[in-house]
């Protein structure tokens, strides 16, 4: 069993210092060298875990996607209000501190470079769409949603909003910092909701 | 002049074969070498126009943007209804068409490139914010702007929904085609706009 967890505790070390050389030198410079120098190991050591450059990618990638799950996971079994759950829920999705603005980051540059490999990564099925699904379909549950609300097209928006306003957020930190990401989510949150919620 | 209008030509060219690389192999087969192919020139005339790889690129990114560009301009003069004015310029943006979506395609990868060059493109500043504004401030002075609607917010939620459908489009054209869409925008437009007037 140690030696499981050797394994797994290094292959997670390999896939963090996988996303510390794309925060520095994007997808370019995501070579097994360079990240085997970022990790302190040997190439060899390295291609001893992954048989290839794109699995590793790839396992980096689904770690970025694991670690951001658990949260949102433990933050949808609290007891808060209907809103609140949704906006704090949405705010460890978009980049409003420097743990989500990295994996944000990575995950950008991972979708990026597997559209054009032949071996297609499913970056597009990262979960966050049924996400949203879910939290238009909660809001409803609570009697929350505006009347004649379309849920489909309320859960494609927000998806939408979602990854535009990440998008925004890595390419222009200064005018769409955290406070500015908080406002736009609550005004939109409002603006699905009956006034009389408000 | 003559002469200038064949440089002009052959540089349109040149960035033209540029996209067509970018959107069949990404911006990892974006070389000279391979650029000069798909134009039909040979690399030594290539560099005879754009003295480095980044120049040239640069060339072809300002290229989409102008476009895009002219076509908006376009439908803003036109005679039409404000909100399918709106409507409309929101369509030239979001890729619901084989040009549109090319366009986008490698506008993404350019802005992913040069995230990562010490000589930062200005990729967020490619007009679309302001146009945004502009838009919003166009309903508001129609008088189509829901009562207590804030503007800015107004605009970043706009512009984050514009960007988030493109990538979505992109990343997954088979759920979001064109006429879902037209639909989300509509939806979109609505919600802001005083129910009288819907």
């Amino acid at each position: 069993m140690p030696k499981q967890v050797d394994h797994d505790q290094r292959k997670q070390t390999i896939a963090e210092a996988t996303w510390r050389v794309i925060l520095q030198q994007g997808m370019e410079g995501a070579s097994v060298r360079n990240i085997a120098k970022e990790a302190g190991l040997s190439a060899g050591a390295l291609r001893h875990d992954f048989s290839s450059q794109e699995e590793l990618l790839r396992y980096a990638m689904n770690l970025v996607k694991e670690k951001a799950a658990a949260r949102i996971k433990a933050i949808l079994t609290l007891e808060l209000p209907p809103k609140e759950k949704v906006l704090r829920t949405l705010l460890e999705i978009v980049p409003t501190r420097e743990e989500t603005r990295a994996e944000m980051e990575v995950w950008m540059a991972f979708t990026t470079y597997f559209r054009h490999k032949q071996t297609g990564f499913d970056a597009q099925h990262d979960g966050i769409y049924q996400l949203m699904q879910y939290l238009i379909a909660y809001l409803e549950q609570q009697g929350l949603l505006e009347t004649g609300a379309d849920q489909e097209l309320e859960a494609e928006r927000l998806y939408a909003l979602i990854d535009g306003i990440a998008l925004h957020a890595l390419l222009d930190s200064q005018r769409l910092g955290a406070g500015k990401i908080s406002r736009i989510l609550e005004y939109h949150l409002n603006s699905m909701m009956d006034a009389a919620e408000n």
